[in-house]
């Protein structure tokens, strides 16, 4: 498949990598872009990034949406919690600042995303939630330690099976896009620092 | 969208959750798992522990496909050189044997993947593909320290960008595998300990 | 000497230890602190958090001062960045949170403590400040392998010996603040997180 | 104010910084100095590389006085079993020394102190001296995992709050002290070497 | 003692050191060598990277029977798990692929030694064997921590008092076996990859 | 073999394993520590502790004679220096007090094992014994990262192939005997502490 053009003139460098135009873009690809930049006012920076790599875009946004946009058990504000945990340990600038505007707003509290960025220990948050992050830390962190009293213990604490799925599926997405993201360098949009803060 | 059943008692516990009944999936992901069967002779554990999900499984297989298998800089053999060497350093039982069974059988040698998974540092490979583990080795274990200067040393060492980003991807995206099966606990299929050894 | 008087009903439980009531503080404590509400407008946690102890209170600030107010070859907005990355490697809610707004009001940046504090190899900052950034953590994580050549690639980066002590001084004296705010377990006051973001 | 004259041709190598001649330093300064050293026999070499910055000196010695002189429920040897455990973590090699000397003199035992410097497990203390050290590292070295917990326990063992307060900040002051003295590679008096041995 | 002479030009390098020719090594080192020899087919290249010291090879050899080859609580195999385990934890490629074709052969499982290589709380073993692991590792990698709590538990999962020394022994005997062969570079002989597969 | 017949009332605590009384040890094993006991005035508690078993008490001793008493380029302080830097980062109790009185007797100097145990990168040593220290540490604590380079630094800094070997070797048999020691939780005899000092 023909790579789209990239123009580094036009783009501000917002990766390591070059970065596509959007015009030059495959549709889908480009009407995806389009709609996130219309419903967020502009275009978070991992949507062109990524692009660079039309088939990997097209999977890697299919995969968050099957985690991220689904019905289940966790709420989605829980979901950005865990995203901003664990990408608070892999120190991924990127996506503890897009997500942790994202957090903000789907709690509705500007304080929780700094704190769950910096101590999750020392987050406001309930102590089911704050089971969910310690296994969400221990899937990022160490995954090979994983034993069945973890699933025990969470089943105590009120989180169904698919839930835990969830929990571990999302903190090993993120495990992906934090990589992704730092060996890139992508910078967060500015306008993501001061969302949901209000 | 119904989940599929799940027969527990006809099927191996290849997963701490339940695994779907191959009859019972959506027919493309049916599909797809029988020409796997077709091709190596068996089903491997990990296709039917993720078709739990039939969303995910999707994603995750064009991912897969998408960085596994299209052309590129890095021969297939290299590719499954990042698999082992990164799955090794997160203790992932099944792609440590599952793919170190497919490197051995893409690099035609049956001592290499032993080699990688146990100390990368002392493998038969060259300079450059020893440049090659280095960096993928750093995007999994501390990506956030990755700087400019690692992309100038691998392109004097001869790589691309894109193969740069090739490096970079598989490592990640088996950063995120390596996570779900160590959660899923997925015991690799017999056959493959002993494939390519011949 | 005897203790201030402790209210635990009238004062937020902002420690984990007995939080002094203002009106019995001694008269220095006092005054020092009404001086810091009026200019933030709140008084910050840590203020009261650590009048418990009198003594102690007056000698951690009196260094701080020493170390934070006096002239040097360090900007405000540079020793504040010291603070910020040191503190967010040792995961310390309230030293982030709160030197965080100081440094973007000193910087006039609302950007570049969140940059400091997730990953201080991607801010938006000079080369010389990201040698004096790595020199710094490397007293806070490891000062045990602080060898001759530190000073002098420190030196050739333009500083002079008293801007290493500088450097050096703060990050110690961050070293403890960290886990005094870690094992009392102040928050921070809810005022730090959005000051300097407007 | 004006800094103190420094000669180095006159003075040992005691700091990698300037250290001030005796004479040159400020009056309180320089009768702390001299009370030492008529109570000791010898000037702690930390006095004169700290005299270096006075208004630093003043506040190191006024923090250090009121915790380590102070009457409270911890006796002074345990104390500096605090210090000495979480300086040999902390590889500081003036603390340990100097601090293992004063233990040893404290405690009475010539034994003591480098037990607890190479692995307080193993140290002839008794339970609730353990459960001392057992916090007073954990605050040393990951304080951002102090939970309530620890509080509890510390209880159990029959620890008062002030008690616990006291246990972490004199881990945390000696956390600042050991980085202090590692950057300045500050060499123990060879007196302090042999001190409580006889 | 005379050094044994060292033919480079006819000895494969399988040593950063001087590997001496069979011909020319004192009667008993060479008697034993033979011996595994006429047993295996081959000549195991750690018996001639250590005749390079023939004192030390007696030790090494004479230390390695005492524990591996006498009667004892623990079954030859599980001595081979625990030299396999803790050979991967520590890199060690000649030991891992050596003692893996052993532990397969003394284990009759062509699966095991793989299981136990890569993450040994996945291996297919008893809970009184996973328990054995546990402290085999402990020894391994931080024996310091080592408490009167971990026999107590040791005791009440069946294991007797020798069976806990030979546990430990066998860990730190490997502990220097694997940091020999990792600064030697030993390669492991081609035969033993495969071996005990069949 | 029959083991030796242990009195546990007569003999001091000095091992979690049963310790022999003197008169019932093979002869070759009482000579041996007669004459160290002549030597010393008193038996060091580690061959007691290990006589509980004979043939690798034998072996044991046989190794570290070998490495230990032979003729060779390091001087028998610098040997000592080995161990002692690397029993201090094992935290191993009785080898950095016992092994740091042979060293202050060796090199004549009654404070460089305290700067050894503490911090080797602080001790007054020459470069030259500092690159041993180095590699001797790299050896005890990450000798999978062991590259030929290390090797051309060492024979640039002055090291024959056999001293490399030692270095290396004695770095390993202390990882052995350090893990036993932590294990058998074995105290330094209480005159170790002084000796060397005066």
């Amino acid at each position: 498949m023909p790579r789209p053009k990239v123009d580094p003139v036009t783009v501000k460098p917002i990766s390591r990598f070059p970065v596509p135009v959007l015009g030059d873009l495959p549709q889908d690809i480009r009407e995806r872009i389009l709609k996130v930049q219309e419903k967020s006012g502009f275009v978070p920076n991992v949507f062109l990034a990524l692009a660079h790599r039309p088939d990997e875009f097209r999977a890697f946004f299919a995969y968050h949406d099957a985690l991220m946009e689904k019905p289940g058990g966790l709420t989605k504000a829980e979901r950005e919690m865990i995203v901003v945990a664990t990408s608070a340990a892999n120190q991924c600038l990127y996506c503890v600042v897009a997500h942790g505007a994202i957090l903000r707003i789907r709690a509705k509290s500007p304080l929780l995303a700094d704190q769950v960025a910096t101590n999750y220990r020392k987050a406001d948050v309930t102590p089911k939630q704050r089971a969910m992050l310690d296994f969400a830390m221990k899937t990022a962190m160490r995954s090979e330690e994983v034993v069945d009293a973890d699933f025990a213990g969470l089943e105590a604490a009120g989180f169904s099976q698919d839930d835990i799925w969830d929990i571990a599926a999302i903190a090993a997405f993120f495990a992906m896009s934090n990589r992704l993201a730092n060996v890139m360098s992508i910078p967060p949009n500015d306008e993501f620092y001061a969302l949901g803060r209000g």
